[in-house]
């Protein structure tokens, strides 16, 4: 340390079932409050957290990375133990800890994030799956979807598939995967990119879907992304298809 | 038909979570509960179901499958649908109805049952797979593990890893599958048996799980196998990480 602060970087896996998202919100239960309890109940801190994803209410993780900067230096085993221990009743669980460089940023130094969304294409709703996967009950094909996908990677102006609320400068992203592949009657969307627009994730799988149905053309899907207008695009898959897998820096 | 009924096979798919087990209990919920009142909601008859695996309180099922008697004639499909409308707000799905001869029954007609068991080692506490995984934060080594399984495959008297409430009338089962893989930080012991003695699968898991962790040895396990009695067994891995897979005819 330098700054006169030890800075750690945080891996987390959450549930988003129980939350309203990761941000803090007056009043309404998120990620954010439980790991800064968890934090001030620990080491009597007040420390503000920063994730590379904030994800959206519902949204899962299974590898949300965040940075919180102490003023007191901890073994990362004892930070991790401790943390856990005090969101033992939450659905969140600290998976790694590691001291990082103050110039470390969870949101701005990542290189890459990974998100899958899941669809149970099955008519019989989930029992073990419930709130993990969104159930399309009508039978979905692969072929449309991977063609409207592989149209979709790279680098575009993805306006069509960006919430109205989205604060990001620029609508140009790069996906650098997106692959549809499928698994007895799970459907797998991956996704990969330096960063997302808001809600880009969920826009696109509910534009993939529409076509896996037959009520889009891949070409649809390309005269959509072309209009450069959220109008056009497909609806919103819900949110508790999706997970934040990884964040690579 | 021919005796004055029809008989329906049913797969169920269920979180044990909630339930106090598939049997039905006086003042306790039960999958086996939900399930006949969804067929009384439906059909307006009462029903009682047999189920292929009395699965305990906390177990869960992937591939369940049970049989009922229904004095009138239903298509699959109306019968499937009609009673996941009524299992709505439940952890139950009914993922196939099939009309069976009246010589069908779920228990005594399996061929096969197959049985999975989850153990996620790693330090952190489950988030995602909460309630459905053994967290063992200790460090298990597969070879030994992979080693007494070896020992335990085939027809054995099972009587050092059997409940003491055990009904069967022989302790001697053959066990055609014992496998233990890896992916991850996930263990998972997959077994199959035409049938299996009460908490077998799961005292053969906890026992496993000793050697994993360099307590017991292989020879431990062989001579607790030889010894054919309970208290020379392994401990019974706790019931939220096993999982009734599939049940075959």
């Amino acid at each position: 340390m330098t700054g006169g602060f030890y800075r750690y970087r945080l891996t987390i896996e959450y549930d988003g079932g129980p939350y309203h998202g990761w941000q803090r919100q007056p009043g309404l239960p998120s990620v954010q409050e439980h790991v800064e309890d968890a934090i001030r109940a620990l080491t009597q801190e007040r420390a503000e957290t920063v994730a590379a994803g904030r994800t959206d209410a519902g949204v899962h993780a299974a590898g949300q990375v965040i940075h919180a900067d102490l003023s007191r230096e901890w073994k990362a085993h004892d930070l991790r133990q401790g943390l856990n221990f005090y969101l033992r009743r939450e659905a969140i669980s600290v998976l790694d800890v590691a001291p990082v460089p103050e110039g470390f940023h969870a949101r701005f130094s990542a290189r890459l994030r990974r998100y899958r969304y899941r669809i149970l294409n099955r008519k019989a709703p989930p029992a073990l799956d419930r709130g993990r996967v969104w159930h399309v009950p009508a039978g979905l094909s692969l072929e449309p979807m991977r063609e409207s996908a592989a149209l979709l990677a790279g680098q575009h102006d993805f306006t069509s598939f960006r919430a109205s609320e989205c604060q990001a400068k620029s609508p140009v992203k790069t996906l650098d995967k997106l692959t549809v592949t499928q698994m007895e009657d799970v459907i797998c969307f991956d996704l990969e990119a330096r960063s997302f627009l808001h809600h880009m994730v969920r826009n696109i799988v509910g534009t993939l879907a529409l076509t896996g149905r037959g009520k889009w053309t891949p070409e649809d899907v390309a005269a959509a992304l072309a209009a450069k207008d959220r109008a056009r695009g497909g609806p919103t898959a819900p949110p508790h298809g999706l997970c934040l897998m990884e964040v690579v820096y």
